[in-house]
C-alpha cells in the first residue's frame, strides 16, 4: 500500500498535541497500519509506536522483529527502538513517555499491554485512542476510497454469483463456504465473516451458520465480508427459495424502506445518530420498533467496524469522506429475519453507495 | 469441540477465588473458548464471561448476539445477560462485579474494554488473567493432545511436501503460498502464519515472505502453523538449495544440537528457564551468544503463543502435559539464518515430540 506514511503521522502527533495528551502508543492494530503501513501480528510481545507533541516518533520493537520492522515501510522514517526476550518492555517504554498526565492507547491493545503500560507509568492518566486517530481514519482519501469500492464491487460480485447456487436442499455451512471462495475468486485476501442464516435462524443478526438444511419457502440472510489489500467489505442481502415464507414481503419492503430512509438522511453535517432514527422510523411506524435489535451502522475501513457509529446518542456530524454501513434489519423469532446492508460514502450533497447489488427481493432455486 | 465445558468453568472459579480475585472478566479469546465452548470475534461490543467465586458465571452479550451465544455450548449453562446497542455495558458490569479489591481481565482483552472496566469500577484493581487461567490451560487433556498431534502431523507432512518443490528461482510469497495450500490440505482450517526466509533474510527471525528470489547456494527458513479445530501447529526447518552457503553446515549443527540439548532438558520439575539455558549454553559454546535473538519457546495450544514461556527468568516448573515449542537459531546479519523448531509434550519422566520430520539437514533443488 502506498501510504503517505509522513503526512499521516505529522497529522497524528498534532491530533496527539490537540487533545492534550503526552502520548499516544498504537500497538499493531489498525491504527499502526494507517499510521506507518506496518503491518505486524499482535502479540504478547510488545511492538508499539509511541507519538508525542514535538518529538520525533519512536517504533519500540522485539529484537528479534527489528529486521522485519526496519524492512517494513515504518522503517523507512521512524527510528526504531528494540527490546530482548526476558527484559522488561514497559520499563523501556516508561522512559520514553511523560510521567504524569493523559495517555492514550489504541483501542485494540491487549490489557496484559495496557497493564504494563499502568504499572510502569503509574502517576498517568488511560484514554482510548481512537478518539484522536478516528481524527485521521476517518474521512478517507482517494487512494482508501478506491480500496473500499473495489472490495465492496467484489462483494456484489460474490452475492451475485451466489445466488445461482440452488439453495434449496444446502447446508447454511455450505453456502458460507461458497460465499469464501467467491470472495477470494473476487481478489479478496482475506474472508472475516459469512454469516448464512435460513428460516427462524434469520432472526439471530449473527447467526453462526451450520448444518441446518436450507428449504424452499424460507429466507437466506447472507452478510459477508472480507479485505482487499486491508480494506474491508460487508454487505448483507437477504433473498427467499422458491417463494417467500408468510408475511415475509411486507417485512420485506419495510426494511427495505428504512435502508432508503437512512441513506437519503446521509449529508455533511447531520449528526450520525439522525442516519439512524430515519431507519429506525420508518420500522416504528411499521410497528415492528423493539424487532430492530441493532444500531443502524458502523464505519468501516481497515477495520470492518470503526468510527462513526450510526447509533443513537452518537452526535458526532458526518463529513465528507466518511464511509459506513446502513444495514437496518427486523428479526421476527421464531419465524425469519430480514436485513439489507450497503456500505455508502458521504460525498458534499450526500451518500453515494459503494455496494451496487440489486435490493429488490431476489428468489433463488 | 466436545470440550467439558462444565468441569473448567468450576475449576476457573475456584481459580479464581485462590487468587484471592473478586472476578475474573474474559473477554472473546482462547481463554473464552477453552473456558465456555464459545468462538466469539472479539469486537468494540462488549462480550464478557463474568466468573466469581461463590456466584453463578455469567456471560453479557450484546443483544443482537444473545441467539448466537444461547446456541453455543456456552448457552447450555451459563447465564445470559443482553445489552442493547446504545447502553452503556460497562454500567451493566459494573452491577456484577465487586466494588473493590483485584480483577483479572484476559490477557487479549482490548484496551477500550479495560478502560471501560476502570472506568465504571474505578476502587477495583486490576490484573491479567493468564497466571488464573494458564493454571487450567497449561496442562493438556487427551482430547488438547490428540488435535495438538493433529496439527503438528498435518505440519510435518506440509514440510515433507514442500520439499519436493524446485526452490531455485521460487520467490519467497510463492512458497509461503505452497505452504499455506499444503496445510489446508493437511486438515488445517486456518493458516496462521508462514515465514519463508531465504539468503540474507534468513537471519531476520521474524521476515515477511517477498518477492525475492531463492537461489541455489542458500538457505530457506520455513515456520509456518495453523490451526486443527483451534489448536495450533508451528513448525520450523531450514533447508539448503543444492548446496549450503559458506559455513552454513557448522551453524547447522550447533542449532540441531542446542535443540536436542533443550529436549533433553525437559522433565517435570525443571523451570522453565533451564531449558532455555540448556540451548543457550550450546550456542555460547560454539561462540555465537549474542546472535540467537530471542528465547528459547513458548506454550502454545488454542493460542499460538500462551503459557509456558521458556525464557530466562521463568522459574515455572514444568508440569506433564504442558506443550511448548524448542526453537533456537543462530542469526547471521548479510549472511544466512538457521532455526529449527518442534512442539513437545512434557511427559512423566521426559520429552516427547509432537512434530517427527527430520531435522537432519535437507537438501532440495
Amino acid at each position: 500500500m502506498d501510504t503517505p506514511v509522513g503526512d499521516r503521522l505529522r497529522r497524528a502527533i498534532t491530533a496527539t498535541r490537540r487533545a492534550e495528551l503526552g502520548a499516544l502508543l498504537v500497538t499493531p492494530s489498525a491504527d499502526l497500519r494507517y499510521l506507518t503501513g506496518y503491518d505486524a501480528p499482535a502479540f504478547e510481545r510488545l511492538t508499539c509506536l509511541i507519538l508525542r507533541p514535538g518529538a520525533d516518533p519512536v517504533l519500540l520493537v522485539p529484537e528479534l522483529e527489528r529486521p522485519r520492522a526496519a524492512a517494513s515501510p515504518a522503517g523507512e522514517q521512524i527510528e526504531l527502538a528494540g527490546w530482548p526476550d526476558g527484559e522488561d518492555p514497559y520499563a523501556v517504554l516508561a522512559g520514553m513517555v511523560p510521567k504524569q498526565g493523559a495517555v492514550a492507547v489504541s483501542d485494540t491493545t491487549w490489557a496484559v499491554h495496557l497493564l504494563g503500560f499502568q504499572r510502569a507509568v503509574p502517576a498517568a492518566t488511560w484514554r482510548a485512542g481512537s478518539p484522536v486517530v478516528s481524527t485521521l481514519r476517518v474521512r478517507k482519501d482517494a487512494q482508501e476510497l478506491e480500496l473500499l469500492s473495489r472490495a465492496a464491487r467484489g462483494a456484489d460480485e460474490a452475492f451475485r454469483r451466489v445466488t445461482a447456487l440452488r439453495m434449496d436442499g444446502l447446508r447454511e455451512e455450505e453456502v458460507a463456504e461458497a460465499l469464501d471462495s467467491l470472495l477470494r475468486e473476487q481478489g479478496h485476501e482475506t474472508v472475516e465473516f459469512t454469516i448464512v442464516a435460513s428460516g427462524p435462524n434469520g432472526a439471530s443478526p449473527h447467526h453462526e451458520p451450520g448444518a441446518r438444511s436450507i428449504r424452499a419457502g424460507e429466507e437466506v440472510v447472507m452478510d459477508f465480508g472480507g479485505t482487499v489489500r486491508g480494506y474491508c467489505s460487508d454487505i448483507t442481502r437477504t433473498v427467499v427459495v422458491e417463494r417467500p415464507p408468510r408475511g415475509f414481503s411486507q417485512v420485506y419492503d419495510v426494511v427495505r424502506e428504512a435502508q432508503e430512509a437512512a441513506f437519503q438522511a446521509v449529508r455533511p453535517g447531520v449528526p450520525a445518530e439522525d442516519v439512524d432514527a430515519a431507519a429506525r422510523e420508518v420500522i416504528a411506524m411499521a410497528g415492528y420498533a423493539d424487532r430492530f435489535l441493532h444500531r443502524t451502522g458502523h464505519g468501516i475501513g481497515l477495520d470492518v467496524h470503526e468510527q462513526p457509529y450510526i447509533v443513537a446518542g452518537n452526535r458526532r456530524p458526518l463529513e465528507p469522506g466518511m464511509c459506513f454501513s446502513i444495514e437496518p434489519g427486523i428479526y421476527l423469532e421464531g419465524r425469519f429475519g430480514v436485513r439489507i446492508e450497503d456500505i455508502v460514502t458521504v460525498g458534499e450533497t450526500g451518500a453515494q453507495r459503494l455496494n451496487r447489488a440489486s435490493r429488490d427481493l431476489e428468489t433463488v432455486d
